[in-house]
C-alpha cells in the first residue's frame, strides 16, 4: 500500500503517519518525490485496510499495491484448476457446454429438453428449482419436486445437472440432488452461503453479481476455497450499465482478466446477460472467442409458453447452430491436443 | 402492458400475438398507428411478464406499463407510514438521526460513542455485531457478544438501536437484541432473508443494492410487507457508477421519487455512499434538503483505531456540527407542527 | 408514444392531456385499461418530444414507442451498405482490418508500420495525425505534417488510409489528404462536426461515444446522412461503467443489435476499449465472432517507444497471429460466398 | 507514479523497467516489499503517461500519484476563484442564481420570464440560442435572432446572460452578446472549443460531461486556463448511470470534492440532471446544501407550450418558493458575513 500526502503536508504529518503505519506494525518506508512524499507500507500480510489511513491529516490518498485474494490467485497456483464433474471437465483446455430450460417445469419438459441439448452435443444440464425472483408474487420453481426432475435428467440422460442453491437453509437438499451448485448473481456477496459451500464436497459455480467487480468475484470464489472446497467454477452473466439495449452487458474483457489472474475455470452465460434470443448466439460464439472455458445457455423446446424468461431461451436448432459454431470457433486458437 | 410490432410485422405475426395474449387469459386490443401496430394487454392482475411476448416473430418491443409492487405503493397507502421504535418516530414530519460506529468493537467503546451521539441529538444508535466483508480474512464482528453491547447500550441510554442481519440462521438471533433490524445492500435480494424479515415482528430497515433499480429496491420491500411486516423503512446509500471520487454515488434523486412512489420512509446513510469523513458532512446536509426522512451516520471517538472503516467516522465535534446544521435545514421547508 | 395516466387521474385531467395532445396536431386515442388509462398518440411524423406530456397534471409517464432515427434504420434501408473505399469493401459479407499506430510519429515509423500491417493482411492504415487529449500538456499530433505522411503511406503501400477529423476549423486539410474521416468517441455529438461530414464526399467512420447509447450513435450517423452523406461506418470503442479492469467495457451486444436496427457497416476497435496489449488478441477474436464487419487495432514495431498508448499497441507478430485467428473465425459462420 | 511488479518478475524484468523509466529522463527508485517490488518513478514534471511503462514484461499494474491539472488546482492558487459579471459575483461565499428558460423561442416570452425570475431572486439569465439536439430533425434555436433577444434581456432587466456556444465558427458571435459563455457537456471534450474559449475575455461555464470524472472535467477547465482565461466556472449537471428514475443522476458528492480540489466556483444544474418537474425544488435545495455556489435552472411561464424540455422547467411561482428555500439552507452554513 502507498500513502501520498499532499502537496502542503507538514513534516508533523507525516510523522503522524509514519507513526500510525508503525502502530499497526508495518513498516514505513517514505518516498520523497519531487512535488509531494508518498509512503509504501511494507510487511503487511495480505491486504492493508486503506480506511486506517485515509482519514489522517495531511493524506491524499491511499493506493492498494498487493492483490486481495489468495487462494485463487495464479499467483498461488500458476497451473489451471480442472474441474471434474462425472466425465466432464471443466477448465484447462476443454470447452464445456451446459444448457437446459430456465426453470424446472415438469419431468416431461426436462426429459424432452435433455434429449435435445445432449444430443446437439451439451455436456451439463442446467434448471432452476428454487428460482431467485424480484417479485414475491412471481414463480418461484418446484423446490424439492424440481430436484427429483433433475435428478431423473441425470439418470436418464448420463449428464450432470447443476441448479442453484438460494439459501443456507435449502442447501444441503441441492447438494444431495445435483452435481454443481451454482451461486447467483443476487447471492455473490451472501457470505453465509459462501461458507456453507466452502463446506461442500461438490463443485460450486458462482456467477458475477450485478455490479461486481472482479476482485470481488475472485473474492467471493476465495471466500469458498478458504473453507476447504477447491472445486469453484466462474460464471461471468453481464453487469449493470446505463445501456439498455440489452438486459445487462455481457463484459467479455473479464474473460481473459480472471485467467490472467485466477487458475479458476470461467464459464459465460450469455443467456441472462442478453435477455432476448436474437443476441445469445452471437454472444455465444465471442464468449469462446474470447477465451472462456464454457457457456451456459438456455434452450426451451417451447420458449412461447416457458414459466420463466422464454424470450432469451433458444429454440433447439438455433442450439445446434450454436454448439457447431463455438467448436469450430474454439478450434481455431486450440490445437488438437491442448497443451495450456 | 404494450406490444409493439415491427414496421414491416404481417397480419399474421400480428394474429399469433394477439392468440398469445389472449392465451395467457389477457385481453388485446390492437392500437394501429401510423407506421406500426400497438397492442395493449388489458385485465392483467399485476405486472406482466415480458419475456412471453419479446421473442415472438414480428415483435420489436414489449413495455411495461404497470407498476410491479403493491402494499409499498403509495397508490395503495396514500398517508405516509410512520414507524414507531421506542419513543422513536420514523417517517412523516420527522427527522431521524440514526448514528454511532461502523463495527461495535467493545463495551467501552459503544458506551462512551453512545453518549456522544445521544449528547449531539442522535435518536438511535447503529453498530455492526455482524459484519458483511468482501474479504473472508476480515474482521467479521462480535458476534452475540456485540448484540449483548448493543442491548446495553440501550439499558443505559434508553436510546434503541439497529444493527444487520446477516443469514437467516442469526436472523432469530439479532431479533431478540435489537430494535430494527437492518438488511444490508448486499442482501437486498436475498429473498429467503426478506421472507424471515416479513415474519418478524421488529421493524425492518431495507438498503439499496449497489446497483438496484427503485423498483427492485421497492421490490424488497414488497418481500417484508408481503410476509406480514408493515413496519419498513428503506435506505439510500449510494450506487456503484464509473465515478471514483467516492466510494459510490450517493443518488439523491431517489429520495423524492421513493417518496412520491411508495408510502415508506426513507434514511440516507452518506458514510458507506462516500467513504471518507470530508464528504460525509456536506451530504449529510443535502440528504436532509432532498427530503430524506432522516440520516444513519458514522461516528467513532477514536476514528484512528477503528477496526473497520475508520476513515468514513466522523469524529465527535463533526457530529454535533452536522446535527445542528441538518435540524436547521429541515425546518426550513417544514413547518413547526408538520403537517404532511 | 404512450402517455401513461396516474391511478387516480381525473377525468379533468384525462381531457386536459388529450387537448394537449391534439393541440400539438396529433391524434389522441384512449385506452382504458383495468387500474388507469394509456393514452396514445397517433399521427405524429416521427419521435414525438416526450417532454411536452411528462409534466401535466395526473401524467405517470410517457414511453416513446417510434424509433427517433430514420436514414441510418434498416426499416428504411433493408439491405446492407456497403461502404468502398479504394478496392477496400466495408460492410456486408466482408471482413476489413484497420490497422496502424495510435499517432503518426514519423515517416520511418509509419512506412515500417505499414509495411509489416499490410503483410500480415490489414486492409486499411490508421494513424493519427490531430489527436485527442485530456491534457492541453500533451502531445497532440503532427497536424499537417502527420497527413502528409499518411498519404505517403498510401502512395507507397496502395493501402487507404483513415485519421481523426478533431474540429470544423481543419475538418477540409483531413479531407484533402485521408481516404476516410474519422469522428472520435468524444466528438459523436459535436454536431456541427458531425454536419460538416454530412457535407463530405469521402466516408465517415463514426466512434460511438463513451457514454453513448445505441440511439444516440445511430442518430450520430443519422445527422451525417442526413447532410447527404450515405458513406457512414459504426465504430464501438467501449462505453465508460464501474468496471476498472479495462479502460473502458467493449459492449459487444451493441454490434449485433445495431446490425438489425441499421444497415450500416460496424467495426469494433478493441485497442481503445482494453487499453492493454494482452486483452486485445480476445477482444479481437470475440469481435468478429460477434458479427463484426471488421476490426479497428493499434500495432506498433515498438510500442515501448511510441508517443501514444504504446501499452495498447501489439507488436507485429501478435498482429499476424491475430489476423490468421480472425480470418478463421469468420470463415466459421460466413459461407466462402457471402450471400448475406 | 508507481510502477508495480509481478510477484514472479525477474531480476531482469526490473532491470529492464528501471532502464525504461531513466530512458524517459525520470528517476526511477525501486521499493522491495514483502511480496514484490514497486518502483517509485520520480523528478516528472507533471503527469506521466502509464502507457509507457505499462505493457513491459513483469509489469503488473501502473499507478499514477501525480494530478494531471495544474492551474485549476487548489495547490496552485488557495484561495477561492471568484468571478465578476456585471455586479455579480460567482465563487467563494456568494450564492448565485442563474435562471431562465431552456430556448430563446420570442423577445415576448424571455422578457416575460426574466421579469418573473429576477423579481423571484435570480442573478443571471439563461436562454439557448443555439441547441446541442440528439436529433437532426428537432428545434436548434434561434440563432442570432436568440442572441439579441438575449441582449434585450440585458438592456431591459439589468441581468447579466448566458447561453450556451455551439463551436469555434459561431464562438465569436456568442461572445459578442453574451456576459457568460456555456460550453455544453457534450462539447466538454471538443479541445477545439476550449482553446478558443480560453482566449475569450468572457467567463467561461464548463458542465460535466455525462461520462466525465472529476480528472476529465477539471482538465477541460485547464484548457481554458491555459489559454490564459482565468474566469472559469464549473457546473455539475448529473452523470449517465443504470439508474433510469431521473434523466440522469446528480453527482452532489462531486462538489465538495471539487471544492477541495480546485478554486474555481461550481455551480449545479438540477433541471438537466432530473429531466423532470418534480425533482428540480428537492435537487436544487440539495445542490445549495451540499455547499454549491450556486444554481442554474430552467424556468417557463408555460411550460406546456415550451419548444424544448418543458417537463423540466419549473412554474414561476415554484421558482418562487425554490429561492426562499435555498438561501435560507445556505444561511444555515454560512455566517452572515462570509469570511470563507
Amino acid at each position: 500500500m502507498l500513502v501520498v500526502m499532499n502537496k502542503q503536508a507538514t513534516p508533523e504529518e507525516i510523522d503522524a503517519v509514519l507513526a500510525a503505519i508503525e502502530g499497526k506494525g508495518y513498516a514505513a518506508r517514505p518516498i520523497p518525490g519531487g512535488e509531494r512524499v508518498a509512503i509504501g507500507v511494507l510487511h503487511n500480510k495480505g491486504a492493508v485496510d486503506a480506511s486506517h489511513f485515509l482519514g489522517l491529516s495531511g493524506v491524499q490518498d491511499v493506493i492498494p499495491v498487493t492483490r486481495p485474494y489468495k487462494l485463487v490467485s495464479r499467483e498461488f497456483q500458476p497451473e489451471d484448476t480442472i474441474v471434474q464433474v462425472g466425465d466432464v471437465l471443466i477448465g484447462g483446455g476443454n470447452l464445456t457446454l451446459i444448457a437446459g430450460p430456465c426453470a424446472v417445469e415438469s419431468e416431461a419438459q426436462c426429459l424432452k429438453i435433455a434429449q435435445i441439448v445432449q444430443r446437439a452435443g451439451a455436456h451439463l444440464f442446467r434448471g432452476g428449482a428454487f428460482k431467485p425472483r424480484t417479485s414475491p408474487y412471481s414463480f418461484h420453481g418446484l423446490g424439492e419436486e424440481g430436484l427429483k426432475i433433475l435428478a431423473l435428467v441425470r439418470e436418464t440422460t448420463g449428464m450432470p445437472v447443476i441448479t442453484e442453491a438460494l439459501d443456507t437453509d435449502t442447501f444441503g437438499l441441492v447438494e444431495e440432488y445435483t452435481d454443481v451448485i451454482q451461486i447467483g448473481a443476487r447471492n455473490m456477496q451472501n457470505f453465509s452461503l459462501l461458507r456453507r459451500a466452502g463446506r461442500s464436497h461438490k463443485p460450486v459455480f458462482v456467477k458475477r453479481g450485478l455490479a461486481a467487480t472482479i476482485d470481488e468475484w475472485l473474492m467471493a470464489a476465495e471466500y469458498v476455497m478458504e473453507g476447504g472446497n477447491t472445486q469453484v467454477i466462474l460464471c461471468e452473466r453481464g453487469v449493470r450499465t446505463f445501456a439498455h439495449h440489452s438486459r445487462n452487458t455481457l463484459d467479455l474483457s473479464a474473460v481473459p482478466v480472471v485467467c490472467k489472474e485466477s487458475h479458476l475455470p470461467v464459464i459465460v452465460d450469455p443467456s441472462h446477460a442478453a435477455g432476448r434470443r436474437d443476441q445469445v448466439i452471437p454472444l455465444s460464439r465471442a464468449s469462446v472467442a474470447v477465451g472462456a472455458h464454457g457457456l451456459m445457455v438456455e434452450v426451451h423446446h417451447n420458449p412461447e409458453e416457458a414459466l420463466s424468461d422464454g424470450a432469451q431461451s433458444l429454440y433447439p436448432e438455433q442450439f445446434e447452430t450454436l454448439c457447431r459454431e463455438i467448436q469450430a470457433i474454439f478450434d481455431v486458437f486450440h490445437p488438437p491436443h491442448p497443451v495450456q
